[in-house]
């Protein structure tokens, strides 16, 4: 029982025929991709009726698992209380509740909300914010925006312009003139002997010298995700986040913290900025876990010193005029409301932090695999690399496909995992239990397993 | 009764405090706005229980009428079966239903959909679709996209850069690179004596010069809407976008048809590209009455000759390296199915066809009064224009008050209408009887006569 109503077949040819995925092959196609049937905690159910566990958490944003009746009653009811309103010129109670929400639950004085339709328009907003303030400020020229290698910040043409990640081999454009990116700060890549605190000073130092390379009065901002989430779950080292907002202080330059993945529990707390990396950003983008994927909904927080210059008397006629048709929908207000309220009154966040620990020990250990090059983790967002071959060009090519070749195995065993060529990331849903990380890794160990053997390295 | 769980005053001062609105003023802050309570069919019920008929139809989107039961159970239904899947790399039933069904919706070859969060990010992906199309064939710097003063497409970055209004206002930046903007086609602004023909044939010179003038190497698309919504109903001359697309397809110009505003039944028919305006664009754009503004969602259509030469084979490796998280959220995908289906059902698009003639009669109507300048509409939107009084700079200023003052009355009397400038505009739920027209515009003529007597023009 798969609960469709259609036969997979006939869903796969309109599938097939007429949806354009994003990150679409131009190649094949749109080939014949599993159908997700249902969904109950943390499982998906395909179209065979499979039980599959959801790894990536659906992508980093099913925080309080699937098939909440709480949030079905709650978006139902909004339907038809409200189901929509202008956001131009009225208010409504989600969003007025949800904005107050989200400035209790955010660091510092980060009280103001701008809310988008997903983490894409929140740091459309938060760059075109640095447009606005800039020019308000009478600083024209400071709009370029520091990225880093390996950020992933969505796909609006602004975000994908400061997105470090596989940036070669898209044939898209960019923005080159307003963005800069740093070098990759994966403390992997370090030079032998070098420790972490030197690591960490070399990549703080990226940013200072480029900084002063560029200009400062040529720099509006610098953003960056408290880990490199897509870009392969890279943490950067110790003490890192908290040197750069002082260089951005320093040279007047804004910190935009892109939380879109760390928000909402995933590191344990509502947001990693304060919490997990001892920072209170000028800005932060949030969406996915905010709603825990039931409905689209990003929100952009600003904080009351960025915008004290630019509000009240000296402003006559001035607006902000961004924003969407759907800013601050009312019916995903209603489902993110819902969504804290679950995360709270279960102690989601104190759950996350008391089983993190006991998931990343489970990943560790896959190191011990000789296809294994590195484990990473924190909260619970975890990575496993395959080793790399160097200097033989076959064995580098078969790398590339590490990452799909364990998803392909672990899902025959019940587990999707997210391949990223030589890596698989996972990020399940927060309410995972320590059988349900078992049965994950379990898994996982066996995929590897096999893998292993099936390339002689076991 | 309004429903509200909080008193107004509560949600107010969250308002007020922590909710940036879209377009807010920078001076005045967070002010006040009336709180949507409550809404059914037609009608918004405010934080007094104060019954108002939604004369802008939300923001153009409220097609099928507030308060529907079918779609919060449709929902509802798909909340507890299904509330997101990665649209990466698994397919669901209601995004391939409704990939489908816009397919068969759509105009001539349009066959592909990629699905958005509404229609800024419909706009930014067509436009980086224009992008990736051109790179893909080899032909870098064919990329600015045309588009025409008074035309709104967004406010992504990328969209915003293609919207022709009002622009020196803003404090934003926008890519003047690769936008470049027509002249104004109000077909009012026509010398004396000139007829409407000559003047389309002036508006189509304007595009066709323009492409010669940048080089047809450098004009990748041309984006309009049918009529220019938001910038005043504007109605081009007959016959202007079918010559429009001639042009565009002579110098192998893509045509981006902006039916955001005019798709699903606001002109009497699912799309008004063909049925109403004779063209098969290469792309349209669509949002809004797609769902009946029930949840998020847009998308992008794109035929199948522009997606010829860039799929299958010599694409290896190719990948459309562009979308969103809530790219084809099953929830919302669900709800623009329900939507559809109910559109069909109960004849909608016919009854604003056989409405529409007494709308724009009752709405040419108001025309008689001595401070109204213009009257104009189409299908199910209209406008009514102030009367600009030249070389009296006080009765400008006054002029450019217009819409909130009569807004203001309308407000008072039952009716939101929503003010630009000189202007009103108006686009009611497409459910609206012939009795709810007359009291709409009962009420508008009122408040036009109040403002006459006001102003001594009675």
């Amino acid at each position: 029982m798969t609960g469709l109503s259609n036969s997979a077949a006939v869903i796969r040819e309109y599938d097939n025929k007429h949806y354009m995925h994003p990150w679409e092959s131009m190649e094949d196609g749109r080939a014949d991709r599993t159908i997700s049937a249902r969904a109950e905690g943390i499982y998906i159910y395909d179209q065979d009726g499979k039980k599959l566990i959801d790894g990536p958490g659906g992508m980093w944003c099913t925080q309080i698992g699937y098939g909440r009746q709480e949030i079905a009653d709650a978006i139902s009811e909004q339907v038809m209380q409200l189901s929509y309103h202008s956001p131009w010129n009225t208010a409504s109670e989600p969003s007025a509740l949800l904005a107050r929400k989200l400035a209790e639950l955010a660091p510092g004085d980060l009280n103001t909300v701008f809310f988008t339709t997903g983490g894409s328009t929140a740091v459309d907003t938060a760059m075109r914010f640095v447009h606005f303030y800039n020019n308000r400020l009478g600083r024209p020229d400071k709009k370029i925006v520091i990225s880093r290698q390996k950020a992933y910040h969505g796909s609006t043409y602004l975000a994908a312009s400061v997105t470090g990640k596989e940036r070669s081999k898209s044939w898209f454009d960019i923005d080159t003139d307003q963005a800069h990116l740093l070098p990759d700060v994966n403390p992997n890549l370090r030079p032998e002997g070098m420790d972490l605190e030197a690591w960490c000073d070399l990549k703080v130092a990226d940013l200072e010298n480029a900084i002063i390379e560029l200009g400062p009065d040529k720099v509006g901002a610098f953003i960056a995700e408290p880990i490199l989430a897509s870009g392969g779950v890279i943490i950067p080292p110790p003490g890192y986040h908290k040197k750069c907002l002082e260089v951005c202080h320093a040279h007047d330059v804004l910190y935009i913290s892109d939380e879109v993945v760390t928000g909402f529990g995933r590191l344990g707390h509502w947001f990693a900025s304060e919490d997990v990396f001892d920072i209170v950003p000028d800005m932060i983008t949030c969406a996915k876990g905010l709603t825990s994927g039931y409905l689209p909904l990003g929100a952009c927080l600003i904080s009351d010193r960025i915008l004290a210059p630019i509000t009240g008397e000296g402003q006559e006629g001035v607006m902000f005029s961004n924003g969407y048709t759907y800013s601050g929908h009312p019916v995903s207000c209603a489902a993110a409301l819902k969504n804290i309220e679950i995360m709270e009154r279960e102690n989601i966040l104190q759950h996350v932090r008391d089983i993190s620990p006991y998931f990343l020990e489970r990943l560790n250990a896959l190191g011990a695999s000789p296809i294994i090059a590195d484990t990473r983790g924190v909260g619970l967002v975890g990575c496993v690399e395959g080793r790399l071959t160097a200097g033989d060009e076959s064995r580098l090519a078969l790398d590339q496909k590490f990452g799909s070749r364990i998803d392909e195995k672990c899902e025959e065993l019940g587990l999707i995992v997210r391949p990223l060529l030589n890596m698989c990331v996972f990020s399940p849903p927060l309410i995972i239990t320590r059988q349900q990380i078992d049965d994950m890794f379990d898994i996982l160990g066996r995929a590897i397993e096999t893998l292993a053997r099936e390339t002689g390295e076991s």
